[in-house]
This record gives C-alpha cells, structure tokens and sequence, in this order.
C-alpha cells in the first residue's frame, strides 16, 4: 500500500466519503487510489473556488465534512476566498492539497509556492506530511481537527512523494472526535438572572445556535421573560418557515444595524458575538449596538447550545410556548420584479425543505420578513463577505442534502466569480434552480459609493457596471449544459420556478430587474 | 487631498497610468478619486484572478508596471495565482490592496483576513500603510520596488480610513530606479574561458536574454565558438520569427528534457537556472542536466543581460553573425487539428509584430519548430505552472500593446480558469484571437496519470473528462459578448482567424479536436 491508498482508506474508514476534486499531476497518486478503492464519491469543479465552495456547502448540509483534493499552492490559492467563507461558516473541511515532493521542494520548479502559508491563514489546523508512513496518521488526525466542535477547516498538504512511496504501517483509524463543551453552569446563571431582572434585553443566536431545536427553546425563553430574539447577519445555516420562529437577523447597512440595536441594553450571546460592522465608515460607529449595552456571554462557538439553553430554559423555568403562526401561504406576487415580490413567490413557490443558498448581497436584505410563511426551509448565506459562494454552495449543498430542491438566489456580480459550478450541476444532475438577479450592475457599490459623498462619475460608474456588454445568463448556462431562461417579470419568474420544480435537473433563471 | 487622492497622483506622476481592478466597498474612496482625477485608464475585471493576470500581461508587453485595485484578503486571495505566474514571469506589478480601516480590523468583521500573509508568498515588496499622509510615499516606494529590476510584485494594502483622511502632505515624487546591475567581470572572463577551451557548452537563455538584441548577440557568441544555445522552458516573453534565432525551449517532459540536455558538459546561465523538473517523478532525477555539468553563471535574473553578452562577444573578439533565414513562410495547413498544423497556419497567416499569449499546454509543447518562419513576433508563456492565466494574459497584453494583434493558444481546461477575461476584452473592443483547444479533457493529465503506471478507471478518467456536459465555447463566449465560432478542421481554422485579423474587436474559435 502507497501513501496515498493510507489516505483514501484511512478518509474512508472516518466517514469521509466525498471529494470534491480539481487535481493536478502531482496528485494523480491520489487519484489513482480513488480509481482503485471503492467508496468515495469524486465530484469535480472546473475552478478551485468552486470546489472549496461545494465542499462548505456540502458540510453545513450534510453535517459531516467532505476532502477536497487541489493542485499545490496556486490551486489551494484559488479556493482561498470559498475557504474564507467555510472558515466564517465554521464548516468542517479536509482540506487535501498535493504538492512538490519534499526533495523537489528546495530546487523551486515553477510551481512551487508557499503552500502552508496559504493554508494558515484559512485553517484551523494545517500540516504538511513529512513522509508516506505518517500519511493515515496526519489524516486521521485532519478528520479530527475538522470534526472538532463547531467544525473547521484542516488543511493536509500531501507531497507527492508522501503519496507514492510505499506506506507499510497502511492506514490509521479514526480518531476520536470530542463532544462539544457544555455550558458554564455560572454562564447560565448569570444569563437567568439578567432575564429575570432586566428588561430590554436581547437573545444573539448564531451559528449551532440556528436549527429549529435551539430556536424552539430560544423562543420558550423569550416567551417567559419578554427577551428579543434576534440571529446574526451572516449565518451558516438558519432553519426557518413554518414551525420556525420568524427570527431577523441584525441588519446589513450600519445606520439600520444601529436602529436595530438601539433598544438593547444587554445582549446575550448564544454562540454568536457582538455585532460590529462589515466595514467601518467614516464617522459611524464600528459596534453596532449601544455603547453602554451589556455583553453577557452564554456560549462561545464551540459549545452546545442545546444544552445550555435548555438549562437556561429550565432555571428560569420558562414553560412551553407554542411557535407563533405565520400566517397563511401567499399567491406568488405579480409584474415587475422587486425584493418583495421575489420573496413572496418564493415563499408560494418553494417546496418543503428547499434549501435556499442566498447570494443575494444587496437586492435580498428583506427577503427574510416575507417568506416566514413558507414551507419549513433551510437558509444558508455567504458567511465571509467573499463574493462567488453562491453557486457552489448550492451545488456541495445539494449533494449534501439529497432528495432536497435547492433554490440559489443569485446576485449577477457574484455570480460570474465562479459561474463554472454549473457545469458540476449539469454532469451531477443536481436539482437546483439558479435564480440570477440580473441588474447588471455592482448595486452594492452604487449605494457605498453614494456613502463616499458624491455622485458617481464615468470612471466609478464603469467600475461597477456589468453592462457594456450585457452578461446573457441563458447563453452561459447553456454553454455549461445547464438549460435557462430569461423573464422580467415575476408571472414569468414564477412559471419558470414551477416548470423547474418539476426536474430533478439544474435550471437557471435570469430575472432582468 | 485624501490618502486616496494622494495615492492616484502619486501613481500617475511615478508613470503608472493604467489601473485593473475589481473594486468593492473598502475601495470606494480609490474609486472617487479616479473619477475625480484624470489619466489613468481603469479596466474592469470580472473575478480578481483576471484582473492580476491582466496586470501581468500588461506589464510583458508595456515594459512599466499597471496598478491593480483589489478588495480585502479574499479579493487578493483570488488573485494570487495569477500573482504566482507573475512573480515567475517577474513581471512589476503594483499591487494594490483596500482592506478594514485600521481600527476595524481588531473587531475581526467577516471580510476580515490574513491580507499581508496571503501577500507575502507571491510579493518581493509587502507593505500595509498606515495612515493617510504616509500613502504617497508608500506608493512611490512601491513603484519603486516594483520597477526594480527584473520586476517585481510590490504588494500595497490600504486600510480604507488611510484612503478617506486627510492626507496633508500631498502626493509624493517619483523615486529614483536602480539601473539593472552590470556583469561581474571575472565571470565574463570565465564564460569566455569556457567558451574557449570546451566543447558541448550550452548557453541558456531566460527572461530578459530573450530579447531580439539578447539573441543576436548570444547568436554571434555561439556561432564563434560552437556553443549551442537554448531557451528556459516558462518564459515571460520571447522575440521570435523571422529575423530571430531558431530559438528552441527546454522541453517539458522529464525524459525529453533529459536527453535534450545530456550533450552538454558546461551550461552558461544568462538571465536564467539550471534547469529542473516541472515536477518530480519517481525513479527521475529532479535536476535535468547531467549530474557532472558545470553550471557557470553569467548574470542573475536582474542583470543586463546586452551588457554582459557584449562584453563577452567582446572577450571573444566573436565578430557579427547573419541570423539563418528560417525559410519561406508556409501555406496554412489543412485537414484535421494537429499541433504541427495549427502551428503552421499560424506561421501562415499571423500578422507581423503578433504576440502570442500562449497556455495551450500539453497541446502546444511543439509549436516553436513550425513557427521559426513566422513573421517577427512575440511568444508570451505561462511562467509559473497555474493555470488559467491565457485568457487574462492576452487582455492585458492587448492593452500594453495598442495596435498589435494577440492570438490566445488557449486550452480548454485551463480556459475555464478565467474565462471571465472575455467581457473586458469585448467591453474594450481589444483586438484578440482567441483559439480553444477544445479536447474536453485536462489532456496532460492523461499523460501523467499514465506515468503512474496503470491505465485510468472509471473514477480517474471522470476526473480528467471535460464531455459530459460538454462546454459550449461558443456560447460561453457569446454570453459575454464576444463574437466566436466551432470548427472541426484546419481550413476553418484559417478562414476564421482571417476573419479576426480583420476585425478589431476580439473573436473567439473553438477547434474540436
């Protein structure tokens, strides 16, 4: 058995059973292995960032973390911005690089590029394989670094002779993943003392913090103390629609974020921090909530939420509560496409358990207040501010979450990052509809830019035009095998949902707004 | 003046006067002041992998460094591979980065990242600024570092308060460029000697040897003393074609390589290294040239190298030598694609002072033997190995090389990289030609998986097969609104290219292969 036949045994024997691929020479060792093993579903991306992307996606549906395989320092340099992302996710990722072989390293071929400091900067943990007999080892031990609570990413560098020497100790097995923490019963009781005392407080759930069983019990919380709830801004993964509370999120635009906030005079973080802004701005503030606010912390990332709140819950002594209805399902909306009217149909439109991986940026910070009437719905957002996570988070989403419809709300900038996901939608088959907002324009620039004081002139107003030639989404789609269509209107939008509802194939949508 | 103010004055008096950017939220006050200063072209990029890589190609046909303008840690992060390329080609680059306003970054927001680790690797020159009125002469340090020869990545972060205060100082004056270091005279002495008294002695060319006025010199040199003459396997740019040397490369494949350089007891190095595999391979030595080779330097990759070859022609008393005509120009080929016939009909039909941007990879290792009799032109590789450099690289050529020609070897796989390159080289009409070698398979791999030993599975071929959907680059390209169409035949081949050649906005061909 060679180092790399340890590597794909040992991944297998941890649970780990899918690879999104886009590898190089230096890793047809390891290919070779994939070609010889059964058990690992290989899934390749056209570009790096798409692999990295799927591979996030994959996770936070999944719950369990997928390998990736890329091509020495450039290739990992190329899934840097969606491992960005999965590091803000707190996704678990077995972040599998191959590279020059260690005595080929010092003579600098063209290639050869600081691969671990790339790696760093986006890993919680990160080890190059010194030699073929420590690769089970080093593997084992990156399944478990990435397992370890809330999840993150480990990389493993793979020099190819690591993986093509022979490996006589063969594969490691898995090693033991610890159980998330538990809350500090003070944490807890200090947390019921301020809602039993203090009024405008707010609960701040993030992250673990989000599924329908932690919200149940925030909700209970609220409900016994008068305690706000409110999630994060970006979020891994939020469970929503109906049997979900109707949680917001703490706005995007810093004057709002501080509106939002202005009420609260102790935050209560469960699993989640402090909200301060996604970019400073002259003369704001860079925290967004009351300069005199509290900060009261219940559970860092890590912990488990469901236990603590539970026994938050119960030293307070907060009852069931019954999850307020939403209301009922509304008609898809009509004419030309606004937020609103998008967020409506969706919620009309989405079968029950969609997935909707929203890379909305600007146009869909309201999509949340109408469709809280939807079918119960996952949500997964663009966690780091990296734009062109959106098409393959909802590719690694779907393959993570089979039998499930994926709805990829689409801002058309972002999108044309790493439009060549859909080719991997196309040749896996996956049923997801990619609803482009074509407005073909950088929008959340327009309105940053108008933040800088002046109206924008030729050069910044070409500088976030996508115009000059307009991008044609359904050409594109098309040249990636996935087929397409284009309305500017949402009776249009919402014939075009229901007609790819209907396939187990990808579809793409170009809304002109 | 603001910092960002500064910042543009002080690029444009230092010559820089060409900006490739892709901007986001941290860079609206670059932005502003472009729009309010006149005299620096901007061109959008639509992923930051195309905007650096355009930057590089710029820089090989203009001879001065372009500005870049990236967004945050993942905005660069994008970018580096193509970064990777340049800093190979050692191309200048003034690397320009926005990131959080300094009293931000501490609060950790989500764009939030390692940007000077991920600068690091590929920049010679790496600095965060760290107040407004230190912005000027930070970029003219900058500049000047990048300027400094051979080139280099000069890699400038600016946290966006440093843009938006005020910045009294102004901008700051152009620094003072070292001249290129001249040979040392011992080791021309030497190379002389050896020339003198051996036989088998190759001369190796690379980067800034390869000039027209490198090559006739070198040419003088080997035809006074026998030796022969070679060029590095990656190069930034080669003058080639009539008028020029019968110039060939070091070849790619190990074995090939090896027996290429077996005759050769004594290697001069001008401007370049002793040659090593691109990879390692088991059972292959790394290095190429014969274990008892004598490496002699004559000058380091900064040095002049017209220096340093006059003054050993002159050692020499080697005396002027006609460069051999390369025979008439062929007719273009016919039949089905081959390397041999693309070539030819390129020879064929390429106009004079045509630059090549050439990552056609495992398809175009042969192209140098028929296209000796071309007319004179210039031949631009990929350098450091990652792909996905063409595309940008003939965009950024074009515009630092008004009025010329550029015809993009493009294969498929690598294509796919960045084919985001194609709108700005539609939205700013740039004469190009590009030409897909469309196999639908990273072909190399194949190659190198056979090298493995064993004959691909269903699991490696998958991993290697671009069908399946296959890509329409026709309607990618038409997406993006460049003109394009599909041929199966080397006579379409050449009728296609003439009709580009007289067109000045670009067009892309698909030959099947």
């Amino acid at each position: 058995m060679n180092g790399a036949e340890s590597l794909v045994h040992t991944l297998l024997g941890a649970g780990v059973d899918t690879c999104f691929a886009n590898p190089g020479t230096s890793e047809m060792h390891f290919v070779a292995a994939l070609d010889r093993i059964p058990g690992m579903r290989c899934v390749l991306g056209l570009q790096e960032n798409v692999v990295t992307g799927m591979a996030d996606g994959y996770f936070r549906m999944a719950g369990k973390p997928a390998a990736t395989l890329l091509h020495c320092g450039p290739g990992l340099a190329n899934g840097l911005a969606n491992l960005h992302n999965a590091r803000r996710a707190r996704s678990a990722i077995v972040n599998c690089v191959g590279d020059q072989a260690t005595y080929h390293r010092p003579l600098d071929a063209q290639l050869t590029a600081d691969t671990e400091g790339f790696a760093r900067a986006v890993s919680g943990w990160t080890r190059t394989v010194a030699r073929a007999d420590e690769v089970g080892r080093d593997a084992a031990t990156a399944v478990q670094a990435a397992m370890t609570s809330p999840g993150q990413i480990a990389t493993l560098i793979l020099p190819s002779d690591t993986c093509w020497d022979e490996a006589p100790g063969g594969p490691a097995a898995a090693l033991p993943v610890p159980a998330r923490p538990q809350a500090d019963p003070h944490a807890v009781r200090h947390a019921a003392k301020v809602l039993r005392e203090r009024s405008n407080v707010l609960i701040l759930l993030g992250g673990l913090a989000l599924t329908e069983e932690a919200q149940a019990l925030a909700w209970r919380i609220g409900h016994a103390t008068g305690a706000s709830i409110l999630a994060e801004m970006s979020n891994a993964k939020v469970a929503r629609g109906r049997g979900r509370m109707q949680l917001e999120r703490v706005p995007y635009p810093a004057d709002l974020a501080i509106e939002a906030l202005k009420p609260f005079t102790t935050i209560i973080l469960v699993n989640s921090k402090a909200p301060v802004g996604f970019f400073a701005y002259p003369n704001k503030p860079s925290r967004h909530h009351r300069e005199d606010a509290d900060i009261v912390l219940l559970t860092r990332y890590e912990a488990d939420p469901i236990q603590a709140l539970t026994a938050l819950a119960d030293e307070l002594g907060a009852g069931p509560a019954a999850i307020p209805d939403p209301g009922p399902r509304p008609d898809p909306a009509r004419g030309k496409p606004t937020p609103e009217g998008l967020a409506q149909t969706l919620a009309a439109l989405m079968p029950e358990n969609t997935v909707i991986a929203d890379e909305s940026v600007s146009f869909g910070r309201g999509f949340y207040k109408f469709t809280h009437n939807a079918p119960a719905h996952d949500w997964v957002h663009i966690t780091g501010g990296a734009i062109g996570c959106g098409i393959p988070l909802a590719t690694g989403a779907a393959i993570g979450a089979p039998g499930r419809r994926v709805i990829n709300l689409q801002a058309d900038g972002s999108g044309m990052y790493t439009l060549q996901a859909l080719w991997t939608q196309a040749r896996e088959r996956l049923p997801i509809t990619t609803i482009v907002i074509s407005n073909r324009k950088y929008q959340i620039l327009l309105g940053e830019y108008q933040g800088v004081g002046a109206n924008p002139g030729r050069t910044a107003l070409d500088m976030m035009d996508l115009g000059n030639p307009n991008l044609d989404w359904v050409k594109l789609a098309n040249g990636m095998g996935v087929e397409a269509a284009r309305t500017g209107t949402l009776e249009g939008v919402a014939d075009l949902m229901q007609q790819s509802f209907a396939s187990e194939t990808p579809f793409l949508i170009e809304m002109e707004v």
